[in-house]
């Protein structure tokens, strides 16, 4: 029997398409359960009573809590084997590695873009200042890696499931932060990455429409 | 040849002590490296360029940064066997329930623990008010472990790893921000877990005195 499994969700979260990556790079299939965030319903409550956050995915009835740590439960619970990719790898020190620049892109790539788009005046200027000065960080990192265009070079890892969601903010980032991340001259390795990403099997059909999540980011400053 | 490991370390630091804690755990030998945060080492800045902070476990001339990633990364190194404890369990979601919970205190204990101890005013006020309800959720996951003292029971697992070394600013939080953590009416579990911890073989030698720790703190408000 094909195990039950259900994601609390939110179409215009990365949070949530990382889960849904990692779903896809195992093959697994899950049913998507939409929450509405200005009226969480009571199985979200229920099973995230601590942060109350999407996204949950829900294995067999029994619920799992925030993007990274469902990732690697999506990666113990479904290893590699012939139709299915490694998202960690085996050797502790790589995987100490990928932990280490996930936990970076958690903390200090997503965060000041979010303020950047959500903030106005010098809350906005500080979270835009923030988030340059981690993205020429991320284009070095990438930049070690040889292999073209992930950071795990042909394939996606861990880092590339955690960080791959931004692309559909980069609009967004423009347009209502004036952040030019698409300025392929600074950031030629990312430019070339978020390319990349958008046409990956395991993501392309995860990510929205830009425009649509612009325009969602548009909304929520005028209510 | 006994692999070659140091720690860049701060006594003060209770992210250094969870590291203390995971190699006493796997009976591991390692070479501290005491570093003055007002001074940092060259060392420190090459090893740890992005975040530039302790502690740095170097394994093998390899570095590995961030707390609870070195602590994971020592399980796996050093893995269970008849002298070394695990510190993760081998079940898939087991393991993600206590990344959750470390990931909890990571973020919802200590730095609001921290705020309380370094900042005045209403900013001290927010911080109190934040430790106080991450507290009490604290204390409701404790109080559903069945088997006491521990998150792990009888004995200490990832979450106990990441949290044990709060014991030494227990007293601080009391003397320079009036938290009564000691009122074992209101956390019962809690109580007795920082009197467990603290007598715990490996973790008793890495707690500083708490007395130490409060006036290291005073020390800084004066600075």
């Amino acid at each position: 029997m094909a195990p039950e499994l259900k994601l609390l969700s939110l179409w215009a979260s990365p949070y949530c398409m990382r889960v849904a990556i990692a779903l896809n790079m195992k093959k697994v299939q899950c049913e998507v359960i939409e929450e509405d965030l200005r009226n969480k319903s009571d199985l979200l409550i229920k099973l995230n009573p601590v942060h109350k956050k999407v996204p949950v995915l829900i294995h067999n009835g029994k619920p799992i809590c925030e993007s990274l740590i469902i990732v690697e439960y999506v990666d113990e619970v479904w290893p590699e084997d012939g139709t299915r990719q490694a998202i960690l790898p085996k050797d502790a020190y790589c995987r100490a590695m990928e932990r280490f620049w996930a936990d970076f892109i958690d903390k200090k790539i997503f965060p000041p873009a979010y303020f950047a788009l959500r903030k106005q005046g010098d809350e906005q200027q500080k979270a835009i200042a923030d988030f340059y000065e981690s993205y020429a960080i991320l284009e070095g990192a990438l930049a070690k890696v040889s292999e073209k265009p992930f950071f795990g070079g042909k394939k996606l890892n861990f880092v590339d499931v955690i960080l791959a969601p931004l692309a559909c903010w980069l609009l967004a980032l423009e347009e209502l932060a004036g952040i030019n991340v698409n300025k392929c001259e600074s950031y030629p390795r990312l430019c070339e990455y978020f390319k990349a990403v958008r046409e990956h099997p395991a993501v392309a059909n995860v990510l929205p429409d830009d425009k649509k999540e612009s325009e969602h980011f548009r909304k929520l400053r005028n209510l």
